[in-house]
């Protein structure tokens, strides 16, 4: 027997699953595309070196390579020599190359969103696959905060829509981390020691958080400096996070932050830009209820240079997406540096959540998702009669009905079975006239 | 500097290219759902021995193939052994695996709908690309005429709602034509070659027709036979062509042909078969204005056992699609065989023949294709008034409207400038109070 499994860590999607998963690209492009964000798709398939060198040596190593074809291979070469071509291992190389590609063709300021699936020969588990979808939005072009604003806006819309309501969207600032630690004293080598300790004070504690620091070799005096601010700023953020509904209290908390922060990090200069940008982006959103500071919030990629964000919803480890600013990245490819945000919602993290939360049955009895096949399944009573089944199908389609024709003149009990089999709500019996 | 273009014989949609496809895209999905086909995405990455040996030699050749990964891959091991894992050639053979393998969880009839992209290392050329979608309805399960007047109808539908309007499906069965070189005397090995020179009998005329299946060492007697009926068949096919629009006249030309093979293949039983089963589709479909009885319609692929079809418009030269029944396929990866029956719509040359034909121009006059990135441009007067150009925008947007909010504090003319080279046809200035 064959096997017909798909490939590992790849999946088949069913109707009902290709159904849940549309619905929610479906509200994912149609708020991109109400706040000027336009469709952009690139190949699955890149040259092998628009790809290699891009993602580090461990992204390297996850992409698949596609093997020459006919008398380009040489079998006996090494492996480099074996692949031209590779599988798009995320969206944001490919939107650096058609920005350098069509640098005349496209507007001064580009807003794209891309919904596509990427490729990574990472060892599949619960919940990460070799074959997933990327659901990526990006502003090019502008240095402004507005941008920032927006973006926080539109994903806040998204989730809402979806059905989630008490997510949140945390903010912060990599130059305002800078700061805090050139102030605290702390060497620019071991900056990433302590971000790696701050991103994990809210599950470890500000006891353990010292520790840490002590460990990975950060003198005494500097996490004394560092972590007494860190605990001071981290209380003031869990008044936020326990203040009552209500913007003008949240505000007072958000901005009581920022005026440590100032007082803090003194006269230095990167830091008080990072400041004012991360003001800009609350006083513009108007402090919208979804929008928190999170002072401990670092994100991995090395490539943000400005406002980084991160999607959390309760009771969930892990994010539902996140991104920022990366203003030296979308130049790889020529010779400008362009300024860029950006922002990447986990379409995959956010399916599992929905499906695990019931989200999905909320919205089938609010009537905004249909899993059925169709409206109305029109039967069969024999074979001289099939012509005005069809006629009637015809009819109710031009109603705006999904009309199902049962395709064999059977017996109509089986008909009705079938018609329960696959949900269809409605059956319309065409008899005999008598 | 890098090679910043695609790799060879693929494509960048840019905004306005996606949302042509979308469109096109959207209205083949809406129709096909309306008939109660159902989507179906399978992984772009399938298991190389699930696809090779499905798509003949030359097939095999153009199968994107792909490395194996770390340890696994040894570079002296022959081609065979460097790869695991291929590119999906077509959307038919994972169907086929599908249905394999959730037999006990698809409806027994399964119509199903698949829009997404396959690969082939095929040679790029004008309108030949390595990457392009194709878009598969196929119903399974059923061997009832039904299927396949449902199949033309939704195609007719498709067409005219994309605004095709003097379009053909031609229709014709493999057992027929079976019958009539059976009848003719030619020997079952000379069918491919009479079906062959038959397929040109438009472009070449019955003269030629005649000379070619000599040439292809048909005896003399047997092309007296075969030839005199197929140009006598002919010649009526031109009267259908001719006919004043109108069902009863097609009607009638159309039967006439019915009788006179019925006349030619005598008690042939498949072809009697076949007959009834070409009759049915035409009456189930009351004779429609796009449906044209085309018997010397073959279509190339093997794999077909009923009834064909082939969509055609006038001054182009190949088909925008076609399909057939091919009861013997579905089942290559179980036991049992499986009726089934397709249509296969080629979305890149539809998509041509609307671009050179002006039809997304006339889609955009009516007000039923928008190309534009967003409907209204939201200005901002100076930094202080930008959180007011954010609110505004929103309000906008909870009229639905897309807008667009201009991302910096520029000179108003600028602002101006931008939405003019992006075609936003509304500009919303907000200003001063004073």
């Amino acid at each position: 027997m064959a096997n017909t499994k798909p490939a590992r860590g790849m999946r088949d999607f069913l109707p009902s699953d290709v159904r849940k998963r549309n619905y929610v690209i479906g509200i994912i492009k149609t708020v991109y595309e109400s706040y000027g964000f336009e469709p952009l798709e690139t190949p699955a398939v890149e040259n092998i070196e628009t790809l290699t060198g891009k993602y580090g040596e461990e992204g390297n190593q996850l992409i698949f390579k596609i093997l020459k074809r006919g008398e380009k291979l040489d079998t006996n070469a090494e492996e480099k020599d074996l692949s031209d071509l590779a599988l798009r291992y995320d969206l944001t190389v490919p939107l650096a190359r058609v920005v350098a590609n069509h640098k005349n063709d496209l507007p001064k300021f580009f807003k794209r969103y891309q919904i596509q699936p990427v490729w990574r020969a990472d060892r599949p588990a619960r919940g990460r696959f070799r074959e997933f979808y990327q659901c990526d939005v990006d502003a090019i072009g502008s240095s402004s905060m507005i941008v920032e604003a927006e973006l926080c806006a539109a994903v806040s819309e998204i989730l809402t829509r979806l059905g989630f309501d008490s997510f949140s969207i945390n903010l912060n600032h990599r130059k305002i981390l800078a700061a805090i630690l050139d102030v605290s004293g702390i060497s620019i080598e071991k900056h990433t020691d302590a971000l790696v300790s701050l991103d994990k004070i809210s599950k470890i504690g500000p006891e353990k958080f010292r520790e840490e620091l002590l460990e990975r070799g950060i003198p005494q005096n500097n996490i004394e400096i560092f972590g007494r601010f860190m605990s001071e700023i981290y209380s003031n953020m869990s008044k936020i996070l326990n203040a009552e509904e209500g913007t003008e209290t949240r505000r007072g908390f958000t901005e009581t932050i920022f005026k440590k922060i100032a007082v803090f990090i003194g006269d230095h200069k990167e830091g008080i830009e990072g400041l004012r940008q991360l003001e800009a982006i609350f006083n513009y959103t108007n402090h919208n209820k979804h929008n928190y500071i999170d002072i401990a919030l670092a994100r991995g990629l090395s490539y943000y240079t400005g406002a980084i964000f991160e999607i959390n919803v309760p009771d969930l480890a892990g994010s539902l997406g996140g991104g920022g600013r990366y203003d030296g990245l979308i130049g790889m490819f020529g010779k400008e540096q362009i300024p860029a945000c950006g922002f990447s919602l986990g379409l995959e993290r956010i399916l599992v959540v929905m499906e695990e939360r019931g989200m999905f049955q909320k919205l089938i009895d609010q009537g905004k998702l249909k899993l059925d096949s169709a409206d109305v399944l029109v039967t069969v009573w024999n074979e001289t009669s099939i012509g005005e089944s069809l006629k009637l199908a015809a009819e109710l389609r031009r109603e705006n009905l999904r009309v199902l024709v049962y395709p064999e003149a059977d017996k109509l009990g089986k008909q009705f079975k079938y018609a329960d089999s696959i949900k269809i709500p409605f059956v319309c019996v065409l008899g005999e006239s008598e």
